[in-house]
């Protein structure tokens, strides 16, 4: 048992619980979480202390007195169709009351806008009127039988993670509010409120900001059937204020709309390519975050504290896979994590201490209500489910401390959960010495996700995956996150710039019209013969659902040529399909027992030379096509399960050039990392049930039996 | 029993059989067949004689002589990628040999096209050279890694019925070519030939034209796995000729282009919407084929034949549908049927005599190869199937000729399938002389359904209904051909122009792009106006699958306010979905046991007031929205059953205005038809069981016990 790298919630009144499992799981540092406190017992005992605050929240008090300096957004009415030349629309009747206050300012209204959305034309200042007492704006003049919005600015009354916390637990206390940074006044009121802080909290070595300043958007209604109108983990639709759109106009020389945010009620999600002028606006947000982000954390050095960011919540302009993330001067980032895809994430931020805080948090209720620490919850079980999730990604990436978060007293009945966390604790900080010694082995093949955002959304689309399943790209960095091979991101402008000669294989995974697709992106034709070229001199292109499509030209996917295949729309209804027998021989070779691809995007052969390896209802749904010295793969979905991460890694073992077949299991529910420097072979049970192994290796083949969920360590 | 109104397929060897089945089935009329030809001594037995002549075919003496006036079409090939600055194309490689010959003369060559198709771009003709003797097409100084394809004219050198028809069968014969009336020399040659042939048949009475001049358009590949590259029943693509474009030109003061036709390799298929320049060129072929059709049939009528048209094959040009056809002056038309929204097709032709020709067809194969007349082949069973597809539509739409083609002699070992027609054929009669006393009750309802083509392809998409099952609406037309209800097929250029005013309904079914829901015809907001009016004032809109849908603007449904659905797509991957129940009182009153709507395509509720009626794994697939003093009903797919086709009544017959129940089975596999004139109720069984049921009449409920595919005809 080895000591260290741990983070402990404490909890006041939990003294002797606290310092006994410091000690049972290693910590070194104790934290407070959302709702609990730390007493002196706690911060005196000489553990490193982690301290929780939420730099725009819990100063309600400045913030009544400021109520034009809360955070605002912009709000779009339901189109309404008027039945005559006059329409009166409620603003507020869709949103939930409690979140929003319309924001009916001199300088806020300049940026309202009514739309006639059936001609997606701007209803001129002068056909509509504003009544502050109804909260209704209305139309004369207007073309019967069309329908009408109208976008204004709202302040946010109730702080989102609060707003959520609140309601989940039917807390009663005081709503809390947050104020926004754009406004000197509030920076000079923060900077005093952090220095007061800092000096309040002597024992403190760590400021865990939670995070800087602008929520992810989470936009409530006014209905219980429909709350949850909006939710984008990467949305910037929070950071705007009629100050900051102000401000932005001065410094980039031309006005952002409401619509520029609202657009055509669709808003911007992340899944979605951006826009110039969205690009715009993202920088913009991120100048202020940084400068004045840049100013408390020096100030919190000053105190000879470290400063950390929790990588969620009020993360949004932060960036941290931006290149100025660093001129933050952050000492660590840390990552609440569910899944392998963000121990990726998290360890890919340029900062010094990379944490992660494991699931379940110590709450009575987990992820949908569903309980965790209440009768009927298995805690233990959690644990060991998120632990596989994430152990895979631990062994290709160092992180460097792990975390628990929440009520600690929780604990006290599940000395299950109590062992289980103490086992993976001692795991982690094994793997972690691994990393230490030296990077582990990875096959020849150099692998790049090519999507609209490239590195700067980096392993996640936007949230966690169960708020992204829904897309393939979530699902095939799931599988990456584990796979032993060197996985980059990258961009069309990338692309562009002549980056495909460092990779092997490029994997485009999504629905058309995503980000992750890539959209209009693909109607550049120097894209498309950049890639073109490159399959034709040796690369692989794996494309995923609707790889490059575009409805657009000759072919929907701008890769058929290589792919072989391209998407059936309505045009082709009267064209023949080629057929096809299964290549067996190559379906064998790609696709392990319980391997599965479903039918999600309907495609057929374009010239009839490629070879399908799985089919649905008659419709190819796994092919491989070849061009000049490279090859194209499709797959018209792609659903992580060890069956499916290990049909992907077949896919790109065989794209290695004079590659071997060393270090893969071969057993699928199993997998290994191999650490050359100090020669150690770590193989990991991915299920519950003991499974039987064997890996070839450099010293020959090893055959191992496993425990279930066992992670064995071996010196080769 | 009685006599008359009955073709029967007579064969010159059999003259015992087919004299002995013209009295048992009640012939009037005896016709050849493709293959089969009629002995004097049945030309003089006393009946009638069709003769079935195909004018453009059979004439390969003056074919042969005149191979520049045969039949052509554009081609256009595989895109073809290239890898240098040059490139050869084959130009035939894809296509099937035998049914294609390229046309490089002068005055072709200058239509054909070579194409940059990653640029969407045409290659000036300075950049590619044609080597005759190869067949190949030489790129020079062109982009490498991007698409090119060549688009060129070819003659068709083998008819295309004749050569279905061949290839089936295995025949060995001379192949037909088909030579093309757009020639003044055609013509000349065609007018003596039809002279001499009037002459030469002096016991024909009707000429039975199969049909005009230009067939569907029927493309085949040169891969055995890829025959069928293109079948389109209402294309115009084998209408086209150098010398047809040279005239255009002429007449239309504008150039057709390859492109134009070639479509970026997609063709103009009948199931999307077309353009002006489309529109223009049906227009100069209808004109060309209605000149030289009317002369054809004043000839025939000189000998004191009548001339009937097959409304089938070489069709193409004549257009039943539109304002013009009657100019032909044809005395009947005849339309080969395998399901009910056949008979409406032809029973909607402005011409004397409807006939209507039963499948089977007497051959030993059917569809797709199946035995018919031939061991493990059930005529009988076949012509029970297609008949209780027809009759519930002949209750509805008054026929004056039924019809049989093939082989007679094929029957002599099928005793029951003889009988079966006996049946049949009296069973028609009696249908008929309801129809002659009078029209049928309908209830109050007045259907239109709306699509881009209008009443020009009113009942019919593109072809029989096993080419077009994929499209919701011939499914929606195959159940309104036997429904109590008057249906018109309208234009979103009618609606323009006013016409919703006569309709209480409005159906628009289709996939978003396809002509049926009506592609970028939304896209005016002037038509949406109207229908959103419309629904205000009372209307009722019934939309399925992607009505009404485009890419463009806040909604991809343009009725998304009248239906309260939208389609899903990306953009709202981050939105919240209105939870809903399921509305048990609606979904009784509407769906009955049995009924079922397929998920097709998935939508969400816009403002949450709409109910469901049913859903499929969490997603809406039928529902119903108020707006105004109408509604709209919206239905994810439908399938023609006879649960679902009831379920349509139901929502039609709900929208009555001070309408009754009367006249509606309350057995759904069976349905009725009441006619006022004689107070005649007609109840028939659309399935092999027997069925009672029980029918609200002016006369009070009447019951039924019904024997399996009964037709009780009652005196109220």
């Amino acid at each position: 048992m080895k000591n260290g790298s741990f983070t402990l919630p404490g909890e006041a009144g939990f003294e002797k619980l606290t310092l006994e499992l410091a000690k049972r799981w290693g910590a070194d540092v104790i934290r407070d979480s959302d709702g609990t406190k730390l007493s002196d017992e706690i911060t005196n005992a000489g553990y490193g202390i982690y301290s929780t605050i939420c730099i725009i929240r819990e100063h309600n008090e400045w913030a009544k007195k400021n109520t034009d300096k809360l955070q605002q957004t912009f709000l779009c009415t339901e189109p309404v169709i008027a039945a005559d030349s006059t329409l009166e629309i409620s603003l507020m009747k869709d949103f939930f009351a409690e979140q929003f206050k319309i924001n009916d300012s001199e300088r806020a209204m300049k940026y309202w806008q009514v739309f006639d959305r059936t001609e997606d034309r701007e209803i001129g200042k002068d056909s509509w009127s504003y009544d502050a007492s109804k909260g209704t704006v209305t139309l004369k003049g207007i073309a019967p039988w069309h329908e009408y919005t109208v976008s204004f600015l709202a302040y946010r009354i109730w702080e989102e993670i609060s707003m959520y916390n609140h309601t989940t637990n039917n807390w009663t206390k005081e709503h809390l509010m947050q104020i926004d940074p754009i406004w000197p006044e509030t920076r000079e009121y923060l900077r005093n409120w952090m220095d007061t802080w800092c000096k309040e909290h002597p024992t403190t070595t760590v400021v865990r900001f939670t995070s800087m300043f602008y929520n992810f958007v989470w936009i409530w209604g006014s209905s219980e059937r429909n709350r949850h109108l909006f939710s984008d983990w990467a949305s910037y639709d929070f950071t705007v204020s009629d100050l900051a759109l102000d401000l932005f106009k001065e410094q980039f020389g031309y006005s952002m709309t409401a619509e520029d945010f609202i657009n055509k009620g669709k808003l911007h999600v992340t899944h979605t390519p951006g826009n110039k002028r969205k690009a715009d606006w993202m920088k913009f947000v991120n100048n202020n975050v940084i400068d004045f982000g840049r100013e408390l954390v020096d100030l919190v050095h000053s105190y000879g504290k470290k400063a950390y960011m929790f990588y969620d919540d009020s993360w949004v302009g932060t960036e941290p896979y931006s290149d100025r993330f660093t001129e933050f001067g952050f000492d660590g980032i840390i990552k609440c994590i569910f899944s392998g895809f963000e121990i990726r994430l998290c360890a890919g931020v340029k900062a010094e201490t990379h944490e992660i805080r494991l699931h379940p948090y110590l709450f009575p209720v987990g992820l949908g209500g569903l309980p965790t620490f209440a009768p009927g919850g298995d805690p233990a079980r959690d644990a060991r489910k998120y632990w596989i999730s994430a152990r895979r990604a631990l062994l290709r990436a160092k992180i460097d401390r792990l975390g628990l978060g929440g009520y600690l007293h929780l604990v006290q009945d599940y000395p299950d959960f109590v062992q289980c966390i103490e086992d993976i604790a001692d795991e982690f900080r094994t793997i972690k010495e691994l990393h230490e010694a030296g990077a582990p082995y990875v096959i020849k093949t150099k692998v790049a996700v090519l999507h609209y955002w490239g590195s700067l959304r980096s392993w996640t689309l936007s949230g966690h995956f169960h708020e992204t399943y829904m897309n393939d790209l979530i699902h095939v960095n799931e599988a990456l996150s584990g796979l032993p091979v060197d996985v980059s991101f990258i961009s069309f402008e990338d692309v562009k710039k002549g980056c495909l000669k460092d990779y092997d294989v490029v994997i485009n995974a999504g629905a058309m019209n995503s980000a992750w697709s890539g959209g209009s992106a693909w109607n550049d034709t120097d894209l498309v013969s950049r890639i073109t070229e490159w399959v034709y001199n040796g690369g692989t292109f794996i494309g995923v659902n609707e790889p490059s499509a575009t409805p657009e030209g000759q072919h929907v996917f701008k890769t058929a040529g290589l792919l072989g295949v391209d998407e059936d729309t309505i045009d082709e209804i009267c064209h023949g399909k080629w057929k096809f027998d299964i290549d067996k021989k190559g379906a064998e070779k790609y696709i392990p027992n319980g391997a599965f691809i479903k039918l999600r995007s309907k495609a057929h052969l374009t010239d009839g030379d490629a070879s399908v390896f799985a089919e649905e209802d008659g419709h190819p749904v796994f092919t491989e096509h070849r061009f000049g010295k490279g090859r194209a793969f499709w797959l018209s979905s792609f659903e992580t399960t060890p069956e499916n991460n290990r049909m992907l890694l077949n896919i790109l073992a065989d794209c290695q050039k004079d590659g071997s077949d060393r270090y893969i299991t071969d057993n699928l529910n199993t997998e290994c990392a191999f650490y050359p420097a100090g020669n150690v072979l770590v193989v990991i049970n991915n299920t519950e049930e003991e499974q039987t192994t064997a890996v070839k290796t450099d010293f020959g083949i090893r055959s191992f039996e496993l425990k279930p969920c066992e992670t064995r360590i071996v010196k080769l």
